[in-house]
């Protein structure tokens, strides 16, 4: 028995599929993003320009998110100290709950330390409390939601991404009686599609299942007061639970889920994800309060997104680089190969002070590597045509093909 | 199939049993630790004494972590804005994983979002990379260990607490050729015990498995630097992974593991808990940061802290109050009963303004329901006399018994 050996054989595997990953040591420049300083070992930091971020409205560089925090961080200090239960529950919690669930609509709201641990807490604990319970899920759905599924130790069907009919096929064939739920994604975050919401719905009605839906990538972007696609559809009252982050459009960190009463106090009391952990701290619930109450009544920043993303789309598709049918703000790039996807990434960087992480395996399958991304409303126009010549340069460095459309 | 009914009979359960769970809605008033408001929600906020705070030192609210993370909020904005792969990995991260990694004596470590994520995520990975692997657990860990070991799908076998003639017996069953871990923490939290480090150690070198530590409740708070107990009794060097939180005596949230670069290597690229989650906010490692190196090179806190806690336990012992044998810095007061423990917390809180929750199932076996206080540097003698004062009344008022020592 030589742990040292697998260890070693464990991290060979990854260096020989070419999917060993290298974390870009960076900082932001608060109040100058997408502007950076990369610390790539040498020569002191160097300025990059960020397309990656998730952080996509910049709101975790807002005057009102930041001074909100700062208020905060005096008040009361950095951390909770302790778990929800025992002295833990501060009234930035307690408030930010009340926000959010009136944000979707809902009667409560639950906090998380991350929207991982949201999906993975309330997905185990849910199956668990439901006897029997089959869970319905789409085959594209984000990891933290295949181990909260795996973790509830429930029977799972995975329906084809988006695939109505392959879902009502599966639902079909289960007994009436048998308790299920289907879990689903609104903004799909690789692809950059969008689930059917009231389509699903109407199975979900039809063959009485509950409905989960993750909207990670959607809160804060959509809708008017930024409550997602269920706002936008107007289908937040059809869906169950609906659970997001506030790492990415919110611009901070942690995650929640919104739904009735009962579900949340089940959650709450039953789940050990939530139960047994420090609760977020309250520095990070007073930036996210300003964040959520900023978003509600602004459409400035996701319209800017919007029209950034979809000026970015036409560049690249213009100059015949292979765009994949995003109908969302996030704007994928296909390679199709993880050891190129590095390099065209290495390059961007280290000659265009251009950071873009190359996507592999397994946040998407092998074989569809990609580089994903996501422009914010601070991105200009002459960074964009800057960003689609580089690109245009490469493919024609590395000998890739362009489609010639126009 | 009526899914409101069974989640209302889920929390109906808890209230029959007396353990339907109520957050206390407190904010701790900044540089005047451990003084609180309670929103009790009728004549506006209440000035209370919080006495189970797991910031134990009080480093939440120290200058220096407080000035960090004011300083990071202004250099680099809220939250990261991805994962650690993905545009979130910041010079901060960087930082602390070389902080955390020296201070246990360690080639690398590795930020989670939190204690119970590293835990799960670590665990988890851990056993699914060794074949066949067996994990050996304390009976008594944590929930957050369990989760990790039940999601690893691994043959789990349970020793009784602390207990080596046992551990040992189930080690001998087991084929030496089997890949093993012993699951184990340093300070239990809600007995205040400590595990035998190296006699585990022992047992581990004869049966060839390896070693996982949950140092939660100790790193910053024993050994000459914050190492925790595997610092204090020289056993760091024995341990292959020590995990521990950002969120008690560093008094702001997240957790981590330190251990040799291959397993941080493969824990970092395998764990899917760490690898999906928009990492740690930059502001809360930069605070974390701060307070780590602080306690490397002082010892007032934890010198004031276990000076109080061993005042406070010869307080509520000379007036024959049931105080659990307890050898660290905690002190948990035995109850026994859910009602009762709950109907103590509630006098305790309207009558004394003294904040401290009753610790139930399922965080302590039913039957064993207690109180537990942790006094911290900054709760003085004075504070200390009135709570056991207080203790005693409310004793004699429910007519529970005290022992007649003296
Ligand atoms: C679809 C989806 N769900 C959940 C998560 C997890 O959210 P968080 O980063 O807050 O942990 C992510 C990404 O990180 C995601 O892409
Ligand atoms: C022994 C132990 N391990 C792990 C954790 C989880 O750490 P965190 O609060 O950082 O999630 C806790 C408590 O919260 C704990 O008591």
């Amino acid at each position: 028995m030589n742990y040292g050996q697998i260890f070693d054989d464990a991290i060979g595997r990854l260096h020989s599929e070419g999917r060993y990953r290298v974390f870009i040591d960076i900082l932001r420049n608060k109040g100058a993003f997408p502007n950076a300083r990369c610390f790539a070992g040498h020569n002191g930091p160097k300025p990059i320009t960020v397309w990656c971020s998730n952080d996509y409205l910049a709101m975790g560089q807002h005057p009102k998110v930041i001074e909100a925090m700062e208020e905060a961080l005096h008040d009361v200090g950095a951390g909770s100290g302790g778990t929800r239960n025992i002295g833990g529950n501060t009234h930035y919690h307690v408030q930010l709950e009340a926000e959010l669930a009136d944000l979707h609509g809902k009667e409560g709201a639950l906090l998380f330390t991350s929207g991982y641990v949201s999906n993975d807490a309330t997905l185990s604990t849910l199956a668990k409390l439901l006897p029997g319970c089959v869970i319905f899920s789409d085959e594209l759905n984000h990891a933290s939601m295949i181990a909260g599924i795996r973790n509830s130790g429930c029977r799972k069907r995975v329906f084809r991404h988006n695939d109505l009919a392959h879902l009502e096929e599966l639902l079909a064939t289960e007994d009436r009686d048998t308790p299920k739920l289907i879990a689903f994604e609104s903004v799909y975050s690789m692809d950059g599609d969008v689930a059917p919401i009231h389509a699903i719905c109407d199975l979900a009605e039809k063959y009485n299942a509950l409905t989960y839906i993750d909207e990670v990538h959607a809160v804060g972007m959509y809708g008017a007061r930024g409550g997602g696609i269920t706002e936008r559809d107007e289908a937040a009252h059809r869906i169950d639970i609906i659970e997001g982050t506030l790492g990415k459009a919110f611009g901070v960190m942690g995650g929640y889920i919104a739904a009735d009463q009962r579900v949340i106090d089940c959650i709450r009391s039953y789940a050990p994800g939530f139960i047994f952990t420090t609760s977020l701290s309250p520095v990070l619930a007073a930036g996210v309060l300003a964040a959520v109450r900023h978003l509600k009544q602004s459409n400035v920043e996701r319209e800017g997104q919007q029209a950034h993303a979809a000026m970015l789309k036409a560049m690249l598709t213009e100059r015949g680089l292979p765009v994949m049918p995003s109908t969302t703000h996030i704007v994928p790039l296909m390679v199709g190969d993880p050891v190129r996807a590095k390099k065209i990434s290495d390059i961007l960087l280290a000659e265009y002070g251009v950071y873009v992480q190359p996507i592999n395996f397994p946040t998407v399958p092998r074989g569809t590597e990609r580089l994903r991304f996501t422009p914010g409303p601070s991105h200009t126009e002459a960074m964009m045509i800057d960003l689609a010549d580089a690109l245009v340069e490469i493919w024609d460095r590395l000998e890739l093909d362009l489609a010639h459309a126009a």
